[in-house]
């Protein structure tokens, strides 16, 4: 039985579920590829608990439980890279540091990781979203796995790599990437005015708790600019036009005013969806990328299309040339996220341990 | 670079397309996996070429144009067993046995190669879908892939077997697997006889030779048998219920003769087509299993369905249980297969070698 040691950066929701599927998870990996996790480090963004042979399940389901009465979790922490450096001064010569964080710059530490022969799993989208040069680094790399960046758990990662392995080449990525922008769209075909849905959505939980974070389309945007970098095209953020559905001078305001304010953005919206309509058109906010660049914003499809209400990425390619390649599903939900994270996790020690 | 010994069973359409990609993917394999398969042997069902230290290219060539001209490939070859015997008697301590052929009682050859070290990758279904007893050891085996044995290129393996490594449980599988059917049900849609849609269809190369191969339903049901083992439902072939779409007084007929005879089948379908258009109903081939058996057959599902002109497969699992996951794509001809069993040469070679 191989002992992979995990550090793991982040203890929110996400991080939590990961800690709750490494325990439930154990007799699966065991049984399916003959190894086991043993965390050796959990960190939030200020402390950390570090056992160096291993911390046991009770106090990983301690950790689970107190996260949730807001005790502080350990002692202080070092850098990112000197926690790498502590759990290799321990004799873990290799291990996968997995970060299910939102922070942006963990480039050093990451690159750090990776150079003193660690490998690394994200659910962060951000060292993969950032400038290319960057970036770089994080592509085409084996012992760097990031599923959960796009799809939230659903495979869309593994799908772009077996196509990309089999030497098939993407030519264009199209997707309705967030279910939170899906479900607006659809209650506005239902006559509810924009910021009825949003306060909605915002009440059910699809939405961050600042709505904005996913009106402002910036999400979905990282999600296609990751997959189009896999796909080896260069590109920078600023090639993917980006349609934010609220005006910049609702930027500065706190939440309930932005709730309050989102009320002037109905009757313009209210038009788009209407002329859509009287065309058989419904709009959605879709994504659209190809070598060149591409733009996500809201689209008029025809209301017959089997996608208008699926959640969905599709990959035309060599291959998929006049029918694309979909995967289609919810993905969503800090499990399937958590799911994705273990995914690479096993995925990393079957090839590199 | 790794250079990883293969065996090719099968000189057919998918094995020259195999032979090809091989070919043409090396710079695309060694760029992405530092590796490279170093062809020894390439056989068909009475010959084999053999070369210890790897066929060259322009003999690779000359075997793909070759075929086409139908000459002999080379001398009389030993059984199976036999092959991967020479090879480890010449230095290949461990290889990969590829089996593009679509024949019985592999089982023992293979076992024999997994026994010494070989791993094996096959878009050869039988093996996998005999009685459990001689399955078994193919299923949840490291060593051992079959991703176009399913969904002829789409990844529809890879996802199953993602789905299961991130330790979610398929709870039932359901789909339209068989473009062939698919292509006869909206025929048949528009007004079409059953006959002239199996006529056309076989016309437009959709359909085996003998057409019947397709009309019976085992192939549907192999596929569903293999995914449904793979979910660790030990089921046998008996436990799914196959339609076939044609009567078994037809099944000693010539090719001919059945083209002709099956006008006899057109009646009853054109009046289960009709009924189920007076109800906003479409027949449609599917197939439906979960852990105690299933069935595969005409179904009639809403015409309004999004995936009712769809090949699509859809997993229901405990993570995906309102929604199921859904790969969506054509996945057919000979250059997808291929693709599907170097993508599982690379996986074998990154685990394995």
């Amino acid at each position: 039985m191989k002992k992979i040691p995990v550090i793991l950066l982040g203890a929110g929701g996400v991080g939590r579920a990961l800690l709750q599927q490494i325990i439930d998870g154990r007799p699966n990996v065991a049984d399916r590829n003959n190894l086991e996790f043993q965390l050796v480090a959990v960190a939030d963004s200020r402390r950390w608990l570090y056992t160096a042979n291993g911390i046991d399940d009770a106090t990983i389901a301690a950790i689970i439980d107190r996260k949730k009465r807001r005790e502080p979790l350990g002692e202080e922490r070092p850098d990112v890279a000197g926690m790498v450096d502590q759990a290799i001064a321990d004799g873990h010569a290799n291990g996968i540091l997995v970060d299910v964080t939102a922070q942006s710059d963990m480039e050093p530490a990451l690159n750090h990781a990776l150079a003193n022969g660690w490998s690394v799993a994200l659910a962060n989208k951000k060292p993969f979203a950032g400038a290319w040069e960057t970036a770089e680094p994080f592509f085409g790399n084996a012992a760097v796995r990031h599923e959960s960046t796009v799809g939230g758990g659903q495979p869309v990662i593994a799908t772009l790599r077996y196509l990309l392995d089999t030497n098939d080449a993407p030519t264009r990525i199209q997707g309705q990437l967030s279910g939170t922008l899906g479900y607006l769209c659809q209650r506005m075909d239902d006559g509810v005015d924009f910021s009825k849905a949003v306060a909605e959505a915002k009440a059910k939980g699809f939405t961050e708790p600042d709505p904005r974070e996913d009106l402002g389309g910036m999400d979905v945007m990282r999600k296609v600019l990751i997959l189009a970098r896999m796909s080896g095209w260069q590109l920078e953020a600023s090639d993917i036009e980006v349609e934010s559905l609220f005006s910049k001078s609702l930027s500065h305001l706190s939440v309930p005013e932005f709730m309050a304010a989102s009320r002037s953005l109905d009757p313009s919206m209210r038009d788009r969806v209407q002329a859509a309509h009287e065309e058989g058109m419904v709009l959605r906010y879709v994504a659209d990328v190809s070598a060149d660049g591409g733009k996500v914003g809201l689209q008029a499809i025809p209301n017959t299309s089997s996608l208008a209400n699926l959640k969905f990425i599709s990959f035309t390619t060599t291959h998929y040339h006049d029918e694309p390649l979909m995967l289609v599903g919810k993905g969503a939900g800090v499990g399937m996220t958590a799911a994705g994270v273990i995914g690479d996790m096993i995925g990393l020690a079957r090839e590199l341990f």
